[in-house]
């Protein structure tokens, strides 16, 4: 995916504690948020931030074990999910993620509902494929355009669509709009007839605000679904503990993920793999075809192009996972030991 | 453009009088709408459709001479536009309509403005380029969809986006809806920096029916642009006299056009070119290069391929306009003439 233009301290900042600069009105708006979900009764997970904020996070783990341990694994095992980014948003990332899941080492992928190609990807899915949703708020591309599915106007950008970048859709998204918007993705996705097995969000734009972190949540408890959260965000950073209130209601999500932007990740994937600790880690790839279509999409191709061949060629990959004795799982076991309890 | 499924006797049912068959309710809900408009007062178009029905229809004339006079031409001038549509609609449309409209005998365009390809079309145009509004109201594939641009819940279909079809579309549309969204249509163009040249409907849509008809003709007056209007389909056919209402509002349109929805044009081009009558004839084309982008998205690429052969490289096509002594116009003269009076 391409790398919004506002992020706080640039792609990767979420990465360097030292430097990581939340944007301004970050703290007031999380604290109004946090302050009026408690007064309507909207939902409770933000409410609860004051009781839980010190509470000890222990990631996927329950008095049942660790995740690993939950999926019948040594704690020790070193599980990798590799997952692959935006199906649906256009033909070269269809063919790609297909292609990335069946010829190649990726074990799940989640689909863009709004996208044009949206469609498509659901026709070619098959009952095995471990596929989820990607919640989707922004269309991040100058020249291809996609928007909601629901009468959503504080979601939509002037130029046509949802907004390009993170902070644009920050300063203009209606809570209600976004729940309403993603329950229709993740409708449309059963719909259609896919065994939807986890959500993830586009672009994190769900993830790191508590208004819509709390959207978040509720879809995974109302659908009982794993979800992607990053580690590599700490409560600090993120002003709210989001890890904590995705435990307190029972959400498995992966040990480790890194929610790093940049396009073209042979270099990330390398790293994350080569140093891989105990647990669940998820490793996030956005494959495509080399097609004139994905070169004209964006100036992020090379990248994606890249990860479909890091993920079914590349001999460096599958050597390093041997090397770590790790085991490649999809989102589906997760889902499965999250709805055993 | 796809053939749509639902056409009354197939897609070249216009072309055959004795078979054509309008759908079942089309007289009725053709008279309601007149009624309704002339009570409501809405738009004085269809109201006056009693009082012309029996007009004589001299389509593009008025008391300054023929089309062509009005060009400033002799009236058996042979003038042909070679219109290019669905630009905007996929990648490979952009690159085949302006390759087709630089380096081949295309003179204009219309542009899909709701279609996920728009904006870049959008940026790749000249001030030159001789571009009009294809205004849209379908999304006629089944794996790549496109939706309105405004809040239009009757123009949506239940699998996402406009209606796959005409019969869809004319059994739930609502026509102050589709007067927000076409107008939106016509803003947005103008609003991207498009000097617009002309309105012309994707799969007629709008054209065949009064209370949608009405609309459009709104449109042409409203911003004082030439349309395109088939000359294959009489009053008797339509059930009211389209062409004669467009003319009382001093709106221009093309002598001759044949819409003829099937796909591979080469044929239908050849053919139209070798018996050009005099007057002004436009002759649509939908080109597209060849990639696998729109191999996927619809059954009839080849004809969209073959289109841009037509206009960029077949040598009968240039030898057929020369015998008939043709001259190639696009549409911007049309606007011209008609706002000159």
């Amino acid at each position: 995916m391409a790398v919004p233009t506002d992020l706080p301290s640039g792609p990767s900042a979420p990465r360097q504690v030292s430097t990581y600069c939340p944007p301004s009105g970050w703290g007031r708006r999380s604290s109004d948020s946090m302050i009026s979900s408690g007064v309507t009764g909207a939902s409770s997970h933000a409410a609860s931030v004051a009781v839980v904020a010190d509470s000890p996070v222990t990631p996927g783990n329950t008095s049942a074990g660790t995740l690993a341990e939950r999926l019948g694994r040594s704690p020790d095992a070193k599980l990798v999910i590799i997952s692959c980014d935006d199906l649906g948003s256009c033909h070269a990332a269809n063919v790609g993620v297909f292609r990335a899941l069946r010829d190649g080492l990726a074990t799940c992928a989640s689909l863009m509902v709004p996208a044009p190609w949206s469609l498509h990807a659901a026709g070619e899915a098959r009952a095995d494929d471990d596929l989820g949703v990607h919640l989707t708020l922004n269309a991040e591309h100058a020249v291809y355009r996609w928007g909601p599915i629901t009468h959503a106007p504080s979601l939509q950008s002037g130029e046509g669509g949802f907004p390009r970048n993170l902070g644009d859709l920050w300063e203009h998204a209606d809570p209600d709009e976004v729940r309403r918007e993603l329950r229709a993705q993740v409708d449309r996705a059963l719909a259609w007839g896919l065994d939807v097995t986890h959500l993830a969000p586009h672009l994190t734009a769900i993830t790191l605000r508590p208004e819509f972190f709390d959207v978040y949540l509720d879809l995974a408890v109302d659908y009982q679904l794993p979800i992607r959260l990053p580690s590599t965000v700490s409560t600090e950073q993120a002003g709210f503990p989001f890890r904590q209130l995705a435990i307190d209601e029972g959400i498995v999500f992966p040990d480790h993920f890194d929610h790093d932007w940049r396009a073209g990740s042979r270099e990330r994937v390398h790293e994350a793999v080569g140093s891989l600790r105990p647990g669940v880690t998820e490793i996030h790839v956005q494959p495509a075809v080399d097609t004139p279509e994905v070169r004209a999409l964006t100036a992020s191709a090379q990248g994606w192009i890249d990860d479909l061949e890091l993920v079914t060629t590349d001999p460096l990959l599958p050597r390093l996972l041997d090397e770590q004795g790790a085991e490649l799982i999809g989102y589906r076991e997760l889902r499965t030991a999250m709805r055993d309890g």
